[in-house]
């Protein structure tokens, strides 16, 4: 068989503020790859379906000099993320051609992966659409759901305040903690997006672009849990609006990654005052294989019994990658920002 | 016997920015009490020693409107605060003539308190001197110990950064710390605190107002541990300096008690991508039988040993307390001010 286009999307450079597509990342159709004579040298050869686009991505395209929790993109190189691929050959004896699989994987059509340490067959015996394995049933559904275990201490009765409450993780943390029996209050930037927040039982659901969180909170808080993902303005009003011994989940502050200059929180004080407890976490902290267990013997059985509802914005190709990363980091996405490379 | 002057220190109004001695609280000598006849209806006559000036008390001169932890002075009333006092009359068999008592009391020479539920018997078997009992060994060294204890999750080989290291609250933090086998930075207002915390084993001791924290941060660092009283450009640059997995401990935050424009923190992200626990606390909180038990079996002995060396910097008379008030508040005081009322 000849070689065939592998199609891959590069990060090309750091930019300043939003992420400007074709020119913070480009499309590259330069490279060629022969599925049958690439050498695996004991590995698999995959073939991506779905890449995961996340808001943490933002984080990643820096200056290499500037430290973080997870490494910078390569200039020139493919950016990189959590995908569902296929495995096409195999020279490892833990997978066979046709086996489904999650990893973390540069974003290019096809793969040759000889360290194999992190990627994880999928058995879906729910049978799952394999790309909820990026969304719901991958990492911002792990984020969610380990999030709420290890932090939240809810208790029935109890109000949370949800940010970010349409997409991919904030709407399943509402979920849950509907299930727990709490109260949810929870904000996203579009009429539509209340609209699905309803939907999936958010109790007090509102469009922050339209309607004041302050008041909001002021008239339906005070919260005992927070969960962040936007940070800024709505992290200083969740502090006042909230109640002695309050737990503040940080998991992502959007509203800040394309800043040039950061909001300034000027209300620290009611930490000490209402002795809140404030953990940031990043999922894969918590990956151990028992919470790994736990939460592939959940949520996927969840999304198929219909208890867990949530929406995927797909986008197809990967030379659509710049626009969906910039519609992630402008909240232009509805539900789960997903790009498709191949349905199988 | 006939009545006697009954000295009071009373609140008067609500300050802006820094309380003024004199006008936001004033000294009052009206009152006039019979030791002898005074009616006790079951409780018991206490007459004060030393009275506690803490940071906190700021954050009690405020409108009653204004919502806080602990509640506001009232106007017109006498202060309030932990103090030391010696019981003269009993109409309760807890206590006698003669038992030394730490207690939460109005600033007066003279009080009868017939709730006695908060009111605890000092043995003192190590016969420290009675106003450590509102220091190193009163709330101050509680809030130090068991904040310590409870939050800090400290191992050896690791660095923590202290604020108001000479104070009554950091000094006994930095000399847990090196007991327990930490690397200890440490700031404070003036060169003479500086030295102070050279001896008592601070490694890297500095003075805030000369010498840049976040500099000091940046050579000393990265720190494990930051031991928050000051809050503001103080716990931003702490924020930079901290590593994975930190821990903030909020005890206080001085610098923005008199700010009528309180500082913006701006790299609150840290929270995430260092995965930091910050927890608020107020030590009342933490005052069980079992950590109270703990607290007193310990420290006072240390304090006899000389294991645990701190300052105190007493003003003599009820009159003075509106100078100390604003000391503590402008970092005036040299060591745990006390306001002593009498010796015995």
């Amino acid at each position: 068989m000849a070689p065939i286009k592998n199609g891959r999307h590069l990060f090309n450079e750091v930019p300043v503020g939003y992420p400007v597509p074709g020119k913070t990342t480009v499309y590259d159709e330069s490279e060629t790859i022969d599925l049958e004579t690439v050498p695996l040298n004991g590995g698999i050869l995959i073939k991506a379906l779905s890449f995961s686009i996340d808001p943490y991505m933002r984080g990643k395209m820096r200056a290499p000099t500037k430290k973080s929790y997870s490494p910078p993109y390569a200039i020139g190189e493919p950016l990189n993320n959590h995908a569902v691929g296929v495995v096409l050959r195999s020279e490892n004896p833990s997978f066979k051609a046709g086996d489904h699989v999650w990893a973390f994987l540069p974003f290019q059509e096809y793969v040759v992966q000889t360290n194999v340490a992190h990627v994880k067959l999928l058995e879906n015996k729910e049978n799952i659409p394999w790309s909820n394995y990026v969304g719901a049933a991958g990492m911002p559904g792990q984020t969610a759901y380990l999030g709420w275990k290890i932090f939240s201490k809810a208790k029935k009765g109890e109000t949370v305040f949800v940010t970010t409450g349409a997409g991919p993780v904030g709407s399943i943390v509402a979920q849950l903690a509907k299930l727990g029996g709490l109260k949810v209050i929870a904000s996203a930037g579009s009429d539509e997006k209340v609209e699905f927040m309803k939907k999936i039982g958010v109790d007090v659901a509102f469009n922050y672009k339209t309607t004041d969180t302050v008041k909001v909170l002021e008239e339906h808080g005070p919260i005992d849990i927070y969960w962040d993902n936007v940070g800024g303005a709505t992290l200083e009003a969740a502090l006042d609006a909230a109640n002695p011994y309050a737990r503040f989940i940080e998991c992502g502050m959007i509203s800040q990654y394309n800043q040039t200059s950061p909001y300034g929180v000027k209300n620290l004080m009611n930490i000490v005052g209402k002795r809140l407890s404030i953990n940031g976490f990043i999922v894969s902290d918590h990956m151990t294989p028992e919470n790994a267990k736990d939460f592939y013997d959940t949520i996927p059985a969840m999304i198929a019994k219909g208890e867990l509802v949530f929406l995927e914005d797909k986008k197809y190709g990967l030379d659509k990658v710049g626009e969906a990363i910039l519609d992630v980091q402008s909240g232009k996405n509805h539900g789960k920002s997903v790009i498709v490379v191949a349905e199988e």
